[in-house]
């Protein structure tokens, strides 16, 4: 797989969601992209639970897959891939809207990572996410712990 | 929404994976359901990820769905609910088979749960939650913080 440097968000988009069944049918979507950033929406309606708020499954999705998404935007993919290796989310309040997140990592970060995979074939990070629904109120939250590692 | 006790695995099958439109979508099949445990399998091929394996997310709904359905199959749901508060997942290896896992809950601590919600409203308990493949390898771990609350 390519990076997705250069592409247009319809592309992006293409490439960060169509290639995972599982996400595509949440129906989350890609709302803004661009090198080390994202912003995506979880959508209420196909995500419901049996009590009328978002399954777990769901907010959890939403604040797993944009790692990913992000690591292509930005490393050097024809050198690094990232895998999940932990990932702790808090649910702090009942979601009953579209819920969103808006995730960055920074150039200084990802110079880190990239000379840390060099000199030792992998290297860790971590992010925070705050998933918010459509009062701005924070539903939940994620620590997610990432590895980048060299191909092959 | 009714307990499960006395229903037979069919029915309780459409009432657990069936209310939850995320959960049948992902294809989770109920192998055994008694008051109190649960053996469930996430099928591999419609939850497999853009490098072979099974994404994150499938392997979370699995850690997290019976947390409710055991819940629902042995506590008296006409007075408590269960909520997830809290979930760590942990990937060990890729999964690139079904996974499975079984979970139980003792009569014992369903009975120090239900006491303590009569008592306070609330109660707390966590679940260690290990998802196997088909080779008996352990793939993920999951430590699951679930609250029982009294209605109304």
């Amino acid at each position: 797989m390519v990076g997705m440097q250069g592409l247009d968000l319809e592309a992006a988009k293409q490439l960060a969601i169509g290639m995972i069944p599982f996400i595509e049918r949440t129906g989350v979507e890609l709302l803004e992209l661009e090198p080390g950033r994202l912003k995506a929406k979880m959508p209420f309606e196909p995500n419901i639970n049996h009590i009328g708020t978002m399954y777990a499954g769901a907010l959890y999705t939403l604040a797993e897959f944009p790692g990913g998404v992000v690591f292509f935007s930005i490393f050097d993919v024809t050198k690094y891939y990232p895998i999940i290796r932990e990932q702790t989310i808090r649910f702090l309040r009942p979601a009953t809207t579209d819920v969103t997140i808006d995730v960055a990592i920074t150039q200084e970060e990802v110079d880190r990572i990239s000379r840390e995979i060099d000199e030792h074939g992998k290297a860790n990070w971590t992010w925070e996410v705050e998933l918010v629904d459509a009062n701005g109120e924070v539903v939940a939250t994620s620590t997610n712990h990432y590895q980048g590692r060299a191909h092959g």
